[in-house]
């Protein structure tokens, strides 16, 4: 009887295994990968070959990040539009910069929580890469509305930043404005955050409990996998608004790309990262699942289809590195005074 | 001979010791107080007998003070204009807030650092106490913006901070905006940064250099510590420009309180906190204190005495506590929708 009674438990938790095992196959074949666990292939991944990570550039990096100095205000940093404690993102429909400016496309800001994963940055896939993409933002009118010269200048002018420099890149370092982005990179590259997902993928596979299980499963069934794949669940660029049969919500006076095509947003942490879409133009995730589903997919996804979508994508809230808010050097006589105009 | 020698040796040294020891002497004299470095007697002024300090109560205080949410637009967090990375202060001359508001007095952000040794708080003094403090910033319209009401609204819509108000304050907390103000200033209240300075009053003779020992002497022989005296350095109320024979750069259109006294900013991490005064008028620290010579004391304090003093000041730059920057809890679907307007 003992014998049975085993034998039966053993078969029950059997099938579970078995059933998690091919989820996780399955998960495979549609082309979903885990941050890697592995410290060499995450740093494949991780490290820039043009700008080789060391950790002095990882502390320069993050404190630029957070140096609203790098703004023409010096009120605006990365961190207020791209915040650390707020998933990574500013929790509103468009981002609000220079002069209380709302972005011209009102786009929403994207996490910059495991941007290192995506192919291309920017929404309408502009950007090669980090270094790149860091140039933007501190630029823009509407964003932190600072000239490079500016940058340039107000970096140089304290010398606990040129000093910094000098350690992380060896004596001769040449400050422009290409080299203060690409530190700022190096730093933003650091953020990847695994979560419960991960571990599943790499094998733990009661890391995921078996409501989220059945959400991954539903994920890939109903054939959101199809722009959200990859470590990033995105950050490839995909048809604007597929489904001629639904309308998008307001689209704004965003296009995409000249071939109107646009960045799949990472759905990692996506929990943290409301509202949602190019726009902010929903708040609500289990709406935006309805809501990807009709208008990319043409499909409809029901209530519960979309609660059990909204149960694994939970899974994605993930470890974030834990960060020393920087102390940043002091502004001398001679770095340029902000300007509020 | 070799006996002379080291007599000679300690007898030099013993000066040296005997003129620094009769300094300290004179600083306690001069009513200079440091930072306590017994626990017990630290305690005795950052503890708020009110709201009792805790662990719990300083990380989840940490948590709203970073927090954007606080704010009517969902971006501006206490820390914007008292940066815990910028010596707790912002920077610019007057503070920006809401639609890009300027300090409709035109007023410089004093540092949150060292914040609680004032005996009073605000420009013109009218709060007693950093719990009073921070339900201002909050509020205005210039700054966040924010009715009492809709912070109370979003912060009990989290049910993370509701769990660490219950752990903080015990199951039947009432969270209002008078507790989420409160515990907002039991964190600030942490903010304290020994100094070299600190470690001379204490006792370690050798923590000041020749120089700075010397500007501390030529600060009290100035009569700088009429008003710059205590822990703070400052932190009292003031006659607002005494000496009628010189004028004060541009005094705006703020006239201190009633009786036109102002409360005199802390002189800590003073180095670290340009611009000076309550208007941000002047950005270069000799040029202060050659202003304040004039102004508040009726004397011309030469150039050579001016570089003295600010080597003291400069021994005032303590050290900050290490803050890890937090991971805050997400919205939900009840928490009141930011507003840019």
């Amino acid at each position: 009887m003992r014998f049975i009674q085993n034998a039966l438990l053993i078969g029950a938790l059997g099938a579970t295994f078995a059933c998690a095992d091919s989820l996780l196959e399955k998960a495979k074949s549609y082309a979903l990968e885990p941050i890697p666990e592995d410290i060499d292939e995450l740093l494949s991944y991780v490290n820039d070959k043009n700008d080789p990570i060391n950790y002095q550039k990882i502390e320069l990096g993050k404190k630029l990040y957070f140096d609203p100095r790098l703004s023409k205000s010096g009120i605006i940093s990365c961190n207020t539009c791209h915040n650390l404690a707020l998933g990574g993102a500013d929790g509103v429909d468009a981002a609000i910069g220079h002069k209380w400016t709302k972005n011209p496309s009102h786009l929403n800001s994207p996490t910059v929580y495991n941007s290192v994963f995506n192919q291309i940055q920017f929404w309408d896939g502009r950007s090669p890469h980090l270094a790149d993409q860091a140039q933007g933002p501190i630029q823009a009118d509407a964003e932190m509305a600072a000239p490079k010269e500016l940058v340039v200048e107000r970096v140089t002018s304290i010398p606990q930043y040129v000093e910094e420099f000098k350690k992380a890149y060896g004596k001769n370092v040449k400050i422009n404005f290409e080299t203060i982005a690409s530190v700022i990179g190096v730093f933003e590259r650091t953020l990847v955050t695994p979560s419960p997902y991960d571990d599943f993928l790499n094998g733990k596979l009661n890391a995921l409990s078996e409501k989220e299980q059945a959400g991954l499963d539903l994920f890939m069934e109903k054939g959101c996998t199809a722009c959200h794949n990859g470590i990033a669940l995105g950050g490839t660029m995909q048809p604007f608004q597929v489904a001629e049969k639904y309308k998008f919500i307001s689209l704004g006076n965003f296009v995409g790309d000249k071939d109107g095509m646009v960045k799949t947003p990472t759905l990692r942490n996506i929990a943290e990262t409301a509202p949602y879409f190019h726009n902010g133009g929903i708040w609500n995730l289990k709406d935006a699942v309805k809501e990807m589903g009709s208008v990319q997919l043409g499909i409809d996804i029901s209530d519960e289809e979309a609660d059990s979508i909204v149960d694994f994508l939970n899974s994605l809230t993930g470890k974030k590195p834990v960060i020393t808010y920087p102390i940043l050097p002091a502004s001398t006589d001679k770095t340029p005074k902000p300007s509020a105009d």
